[in-house]
């Protein structure tokens, strides 16, 4: 078996898939690498090293100054007087600085491509107070030195044990200062992504040397999430950091697809993988299980995926002896000119590690991308967009031609506006425009209001040919720009028998058919595509509110007929920090406004359990509303009940001509795993048409960009992204949640805007359900839509 | 019984105690009183009377609205054809605008003085969407009227169930909804102490009418706390606003302590009593029990007392018939006035109302004002201070002359400094500065160092003549206004026999005894009064250290010899909303500084229960400290550990020379009952004094701030309040919690500053503790205090 053709980048497979970058790591280096062992490793296979801040003689002038202390400190504690009060202890001794005999480092212009390992053997979460203080020095010592020196990326040990809360949390105030004396490198915190029973390092410590090791007894019941628990109090404190990351250690046995998804959200900068992780195959080789595979295969769709460290895998015959020379590192590409070159002098396969080997045949075992994941639709992931203000801005042509490159949207208006138009001969047909004794072939009146550069107008035309339709076709719209394209395609492809109105909808005066001169007729099947990504929030409601009294009564029809808003919570901790980010530097409605954006690297709050699914339905609209307009409505019928008069309505403001169109809803997800959110995803579904014969067995024709719906109800579609309605804080919430999510509509007849919260129960006991968290009311109100 | 003694302002007991404001309501009064009826009401003894803001005409008008509504919806779903997809229903109606039918009250001057209710037939938690708008819409017309006429004060009737959560929040976003309706007057919302079984009202309302009310099963055990968790719900949506209050229904049955002091924190603006809640004594007349005179007795305690409104106790002949005309109110004093002329005309008792009476006699039966109640110290009641920052700033002499009014403190002090001069003598006497042949009469070197104006030179005066003691007094102050004060005072006062030194105390050179000319010796005793609210937070560790070194080693003795912090986590609403605005308006810190403030209108979380007291112990300080001086010590006595070299400290930007100040505890509190905290509560005791005989059994002489300490140690010391560190947002916790508070005091070598954090534990089950909510981690670093 060779595994070197997933190296050649001439190979077809090798642009298509998530590219490898594999590091080497040695968990008893003390000493960076010499400038031929350098260029050794990256002979084996490589594409980068480890190199640690200090060095066996740093170690022991600490643990010695640490001795001498405790010795020092029993000397005093015999010289008090019988009756003196004691005080608590003698201060903490200070870690004298470096010196040139501690280290290996300097600084280069090549250590950017180290990537630097802070001391293991300190302990940040002693209880031991001394020992604690020792180890807060030390790490401030190296990180500074380390960042002095030019390193971009520093990797420290995460928290030895979950255990002790008070441990974790002296840990994540250390990391935090840290930052502080940083003032370019990233952090990266190494956590394993679970704690293996019986497999945790017995490293030494400092605190193992000194007996001062917490002895906590072993416990039979394994929780998979306190691994995380630490993490999350990490970054918590470090107030999501863009400069904290994560280095996470693969374990042997791959856990639950929950928590893979839990660390999948998180901001992962490594996979570290120990050499114990793999299996030898039948040929004695190294391999990963499956479940291994699919989980670096998972992880490695990120857009920025994380790079890989092998512990402990050789190579085997590298010269360790430490290496007291001050040493200039290579830069990456000059130490791979000259691999290359040694590489001509001996086979080939023969010097590559057979780790590595082995991880470049997964790189090309991974599935290709697929037409979803285009560079284009990749660098989309989680960039946050605002939402469009549709009926105040004008698209540009560019902008359209994204849209209409859409086919998958459009195939479903076409099928839909098909089977309305059979269907309407089938009801229309033996009433209204004609008697039997006078038959009058009907004319079918369409409307596409808001038709753009006419995407939809030549959906009707191909419907009306399919069915063999003689139809009316008007189209409206607002941008005159577009306009000016609509009267050039009318003119050029569809023979001038589109009616084109320029106006915005609401103002429309509506169609007058041939040979009925002035006289204002009904519209029979008005178009539009008015949705967003939540469905109602680029208000298609009140659009179609001011276009449906053209509309034929009672038999008009309305494309798309009603939609859906859904949501779910979720966490997104990359998200959060951006969207915090925004907040500080100025954006003081960073957290009201709900962005679109294709939401990727995420994890769901929500499990689906009977009667709770992981998306609940919001709230829905359906055209046409059963009155025409509020202010109309009354008037027109001579009804007792004024809908609107000189009314308040319930928002300030207000006089109450929107009110129909406000909603509100109260949804309860469960969550039985513990965890935090950062925010609410949205989705919307839409039936663009369903069959309005009774008995009808037919489906609706619809479009969902739902996860769990997409790929049934509309596969590939690909003009929305989600929306995401963010949280001020991120909001924790224990196992056994039921997370109740309240959101409104509101609007105050100028405006429309979202309004929600977010409450924390938990069941203890079978019958008590007690609250115990809530977020902030959030509103859009400040940013609202206009209407 | 005459209870008419109270009501009169010469008598002695009338301004020592609080003041009862009593007013009237008529749940059935649909229209305002007019003039007659109000000075009726006036001169049966009551302050003031409630008027609705809308009538009987515009209840009916709304009913006949929804009526018509709903006769209408029934015949469009009718009209539907069968086979179309049905619109979830008709648009809500919109509400006509009042008009001068609907309305008895009108803008004028005197409307300020009527305590304005709004519709209590509304539903604002509905079910029923429909309702539910209607009852928004009608709010929103009554309180903008309201607003428009000049009225101050709204009172809203509270949610009538707290059961249906999904109902409280819409209930709270109107609420929200209405501030912005209303641009000055405030939103009173009125609820009950705790839902009384069997005793809720069961009023008429839009629901009960149109049979929507729920049905919610009778429950056998009675949660106490709904009824506040539905207040924090809606305050907390309303974001603390500084314009919404509560006023609180008085049951029946008076409730635990607990949920009473859970109130008391809570800005009560009335207190309502119904006629039920009064009892009948044995004379037949209305009494309160001792229960509800001692929750109202501690009630009327804060700084801004609640007033009462007693509902349907009458006058009884009050000629109630709706009156239809405009009615311009009379001012208060101008009713007042005219009910003085009729009063004149008839009997005096005959006119008062016997509730009013009783009421009288209860305001004349609270305990006077204390010591600890002077306008002065009331005033202080949570109004939040900014720490000094004493190295810094130089005091004045007028805070001085406050501070050296605290009787109780310096005798204290005067107690330490006489015992440690008698014990001195037995310890000193046989060694050091004379040999039993060559006795030499011992003089006690004594300094005070930060003397200020000189209290304690006096006290130590004081205590030498007491015990017969030879001393040689020095008094340093680095003030230069008070030096003048000092040379002053040591002329004319003390006979010149004390030194007085002008340095920073840092700075002082030490004691040259008298006869040793140049030769530098000991401070045999160090007073120093440097301790703030939390011990340590006015840098008292630091300039110890930097003086300690005069001490004679190893019997020296610091006055006072330790102290401790002491913390406890708090519910203060009001102080939460005060730094909230202080927040919104530019104080980007206002979360991160500990307040000094006499803590008053709070709620403490945690219980005492055994191995977690209420308050507990974050750190000690010791003086004198086991090293002279970090920086010296290694080098005076040739140590190897190097305490300072070139070290760096576990702070950014420090090196180690304080790091022996820096602390930090793990603190576990336990909370049985739900709620809310705001803050830390700090607090600080001291030994200025314990015994170094061997086998003594005196007790130390101490000084204490702590609540449940206080007047055990030092009754009636006013020189500290309590200081508050605050958390940036309310921590919600559940029944059963272990509040985990981190704190820490950390120093870089220039500053020394505080962290604090609250993590919330619930137990679920009889082993399994989980984390279910956490605060920001806090700092106070970027408003340090200055060493």
């Amino acid at each position: 078996m060779s595994y070197t053709g997933a190296l050649n980048p001439a190979s077809d497979s090798y642009e298509s898939r998530p590219h490898y970058y594999i590091g080497q790591h040695d968990s008893d280096r003390w000493e960076a690498l010499d400038e031929d062992q350098y260029t050794q490793v990256l002979n084996s296979g490589f594409n980068f090293v480890t190199a640690p801040i200090t060095n066996q003689h740093f170690f022991q002038r600490v643990v010695d100054l640490h001795k001498n202390f405790l010795k020092e400190q029993e000397q005093w504690s015999q010289e008090l007087t019988p009756g003196q009060r004691t005080n608590p202890s003698m201060p903490t001794p200070i870690v004298p600085t470096l010196s040139n005999e501690d280290t290996s480092i300097y600084p280069s212009q090549h250590i950017g491509s180290l990537i630097i390992y802070s001391s293991p053997w300190i302990d940040l979460c002693s209880p031991d107070k001394h020992i604690a203080s020792i180890s807060r020095q030390v790490l401030n010592l190296e990180v500074a030195y380390a960042n002095f020196c030019g390193a971009r990326s520093v990797v420290i040990p995460g928290p030895r044990s979950d255990e002790d809360a008070a441990g974790v949390r002296q840990y994540a105030r250390a990391i935090q200062e840290a930052l502080q004396v940083v003032t370019r490198a990233n952090l990266i915190i190494h956590m394993p992504m679970y704690r293996e029973p019986g497999l945790e390092e017995k490293a030494e410590t400092i605190s193992s040397i000194f007996g001062r090791d917490p002895e906590g007894e072993p416990k039979n019941d394994i929780d998979l999430y306190t691994s995380w628990d630490s993490w999350h109090t990490i970054r918590s404190v470090c107030e999501y950091s863009s400069r904290v990351f994560l280095a996470l250690r693969i374990p042997r046995r791959v856990p639950e697809k929950a928590l893979q998804e839990r660390w999948f959200a998180e901001p992962l900068h490594f996979l570290t993988i120990g050499q114990s992780v793999f299996q030898q195959n039948r040929a004695g080789h190294p391999s990963l299980s499956k479940h291994h595979q699919d989980l670096i295969n998972r992880y490695m769709r990120l857009k920025n995926a994380p790079w890989m460290i092998l512990n402990d895998v050789g190579p085997q015959d590298l010269d360790t002896t430490p290496n007291v020379k001050a040493i200039e590192y290579p830069s990456l590409s000059e130490a791979a000119s000259k691999a290359l070159k040694k590489e001509n002098r001996r086979p080939h396969s023969q010097g590559i590690n057979e780790y590595v080997g082995y991880m470049k045949y997964l790189e090309r075992q991974q599935p290709p991308y697929s037409a979803m994941e285009t560079p284009a639709l990749t660098s989309f992931q989680d960039w946050l967009q605002s939402p469009l203000q549709p009926l105040a801005d004008n698209l540009e042509s560019a902008t359209y031609e994204v849209f209409e490159g859409d086919p998958v949207k459009y195939d479903q208006y076409e099928t839909a506006i098909t089977e309305a138009m059979a269907e309407w001969k089938v009801l229309k047909k033996p009433s209204a425009l004609g008697t039997e004794s006078e038959p009058y072939n009907p004319e079918l009146i369409c409307a596409v209001a808001g038709a753009g550069r006419g995407p939809l107008v030549a959906r009707v035309l191909r419907a009306a040919q399919t069915t063999n339709t003689k139809i009316q076709l008007w189209a409206v719209e607002k941008n005159q720009n577009a306009f000016v394209y609509l009267l050039n395609r009318n003119k050029r492809e569809w023979n001038n028998q589109v009616t084109l109105v320029k106006t915005d909808m609401r103002g429309w005066e509506g169609p007058r058919p041939k040979g009925f001169d002035n006289k204002i007729s009904g519209v029979d099947i008005l178009v539009t595509e008015l949705l967003g990504s939540f469905g109602d929030n680029e208000l298609s409601p009140e659009c179609l509110d001011g276009i449906q009294r053209h509309l034929f009564r009672p038999s008009g029809i309305s494309i798309p007929l009603s939609y859906t808003a859904h949501l779910s919570p979720i966490a997104t901790p990359r998200l959060f920090a951006e969207i915090a980010s925004r907040a500080a530097t100025g954006d003081a409605n960073a957290f009201e406004i709900p962005y679109v954006v294709r939401l990727f690297q995420l994890d769901f709050a929500a499990q689906k359990v009977p009667g709770h699914p992981r998306f609940q339905q919001a709230w829905e609209f359906v055209h046409p509303v059963p009155i025409l307009r509020a202010d109309t409505f009354a008037e027109e019928k001579g009804l007792a009940v004024k809908y609107v008069t000189e009314g308040g309505g319930s928002m300030y403001g207000s006089s109450g001509t929107n009110e129909h169109n406000a909603r509100h809803c109260h949804l309860t997800f469960v969550c039985p795993t513990r965890g935090v959110i950062h925010g609410l995803a949205g989705y919307f579904e839409s039936v663009l048409y369903a069959s309005q014969l009774p008995d009808s067995d037919k489906e609706p024709v619809e479009i969902s960009i739902l996860p769990d719906q997409i790929d049934k109800k509309s596969k590939d579609m690909i003009s929305w992204f989600p929306i995401f309605f963010p949280l001020k804080k991120p909001l924790m919430f224990p196992q056994d949640t039921e997370m109740e999510v309240s959101m409104w509509r509101q609007t105050d007849d100028t405006k429309v805007w979202y309004e929600w919260m977010v409450e924390v129960y938990a069941w203890v006991g079978p019958k008590t359900r007690i609250k115990i968290n809530a977020s902030e009311m959030h509103s859009s109100r400040k940013v609202a839509c206009l209407m």
